[in-house]
């Protein structure tokens, strides 16, 4: 190697020919300490042992019907529909995800503030933090699709350019979580392994990767051998309750098949201390309402 | 309606052009009693009610290995992946299920007779049983795709011409059943509810429908209608456990993404008095290794 070599200063190289590796995390997963808001030091340290916390009941059942009307009326909005940031189902057209939904819906853009949700991200990040990504997710009964196996942190550093695994995410289910009806699975401590994808990414590599992922995949064997060392947690609960997980957690879900469609709202954090900079593994950055970079910080 | 409206003695009309309903079901669930067999009355009476059963390790640990080797040793065989009995993936070409597998092995023939089986088959049916159909299924890990909603028997009496809900099939898991591994997903109670299907069946309909299933599909509302009424239960449980259900019961599976691979032995039993008569809603039978045409009654 020599001086010039850029990957000497990426700690987490990705989309490369071959031979894909994985790398023990260089970062902690927990930044902040007790006294920096609501988690206590048990919870604390089961976020940074596992990777993820839950918190029952963050939304009210008066809330989480609230927010519900909400995301009915955002997803029957035909003038929304032609919008970039909105993305439809591959098969039937139905609006799947609407991206930066918090400066769309002031109602949603109140939440990244609410201290039930801003606190724990800051504590859990150890500093002032700004929103990277949010969007809420509609998964129909009967037809909704699943998302194969993979870190957020992987795509976010690869295509965005985010340095470090200092980010959190707030999923907030806004319906009923059964093991059966698509919710989400995770590796408990799989953060602390940041598994190395093959590939190049190429242009506007985002457009499909929303819909379906081909880049950015981890290998069989690298899913095997991680599930094998944390095994398989499935975020199941009721409407209102609320995961925090880390950025480089290995997750995934099924389809849904089942009459009980799923929706949730998606809040990224990521840390001030951990702004965007070229992405480290593509031509250039995606669109802002993807990875954003405005990067001031949230205040209540 | 007329005496030549042949409609009038079938008791299940599917496959009819549209406005399909629901239909009580118009025979018993459990036909045996307490002294018939193994199952002592509160499993009959919560077999009736439910329409399923579950026996947790029927097999031995010892057995399972032991039909798990078979499994493997049949879905390597690559003479065998050219007979039409052996269905594949439709994606990826990996066998998905073997019919007729209690002639093809002799191993698993052995299973038919077991009396931990064959005597719950009988005293559920009250009569002495045949095999209608026998298969192995094998949902790999990572792509294994599920199954929509369908009662058994529907297709059985639409196709295969069997006159009555008087079969029961016995699904006895090979691998571990975790809730996010494509388990089968049962609605309790749906077994007293005919669904009625929509569209007439193609010729030839089989084929394609062991890959993915277009014809004897029910409706969103209707299962929708199921779910409110009955709920969903999941089949989860250890290698060698298995599950007893109606023909009649709704039921389906998700997709896989784990790791972890899901194996089942399948076995329908019907009572030797409700042997297959022409197809009531398609032109002439499937083949004999879906829906058998012997009759002769087993014995231990």
């Amino acid at each position: 190697m020599t001086i010039t070599d850029i990957r000497v200063e990426d700690s987490y190289p990705t989309r490369i020919p071959d031979d894909a590796r994985s790398i023990p995390r260089q970062d902690p997963t927990v930044w902040g300490r007790e006294d920096d808001g609501p988690m206590d030091a048990a919870t604390l340290a089961a976020h940074d042992e596992r990777g993820f916390s839950t918190v029952e009941g963050l939304l009210s059942p008066a809330e989480v019907q609230h927010y519900w009307q909400e995301l009915v009326r955002l997803s029957s909005d035909e003038e929304l529909k032609a919008d970039e940031r909105v993305i439809t189902e591959k098969k039937h057209g139905e609006v799947r995800s609407i991206f930066e939904v918090h400066t769309i819906s002031e109602l949603i853009g109140v939440l990244t503030t609410d201290p039930r949700i801003l606190d724990r991200a800051r504590q859990i990040l150890g500093s002032d933090v700004y929103i990277h990504q949010s969007r809420v997710n509609y998964m129909p009964g009967f037809t909704g699709s699943g998302f194969y196996w993979h870190s957020d942190f992987e795509t976010w550093h690869a295509e965005d350019g985010m340095p470090r695994p200092r980010a959190v995410s707030c999923s907030i289910a806004l319906s009923d979580n059964y093991p059966f009806n698509g919710g989400l699975m995770v590796m408990p401590g799989s953060q602390r392994t940041f598994v190395q994808c093959v590939g190049e990414t190429p242009d506007n590599h985002y457009r499909a990767s929303l819909k379906e992922q081909r880049f950015g995949v981890p290998s069989e064997d690298d899913v095997s051998s991680l599930a094998a060392e944390c095994g398989i947690d499935q975020f199941t609960g009721s409407a209102g309750s609320a995961l925090f997980f880390d950025s480089n957690v290995m997750h995934g879900s099924g389809n849904n098949i089942t009459p009980y469609p799923r929706s949730n709202i998606f809040l990224v954090f990521n840390s001030v201390e951990n702004t965007l900079e070229e992405p480290f593994a593509a031509g250039r950055p995606r669109p802002g309402f993807i990875g954003s970079r405005e990067f001031a910080p949230l205040s209540r």
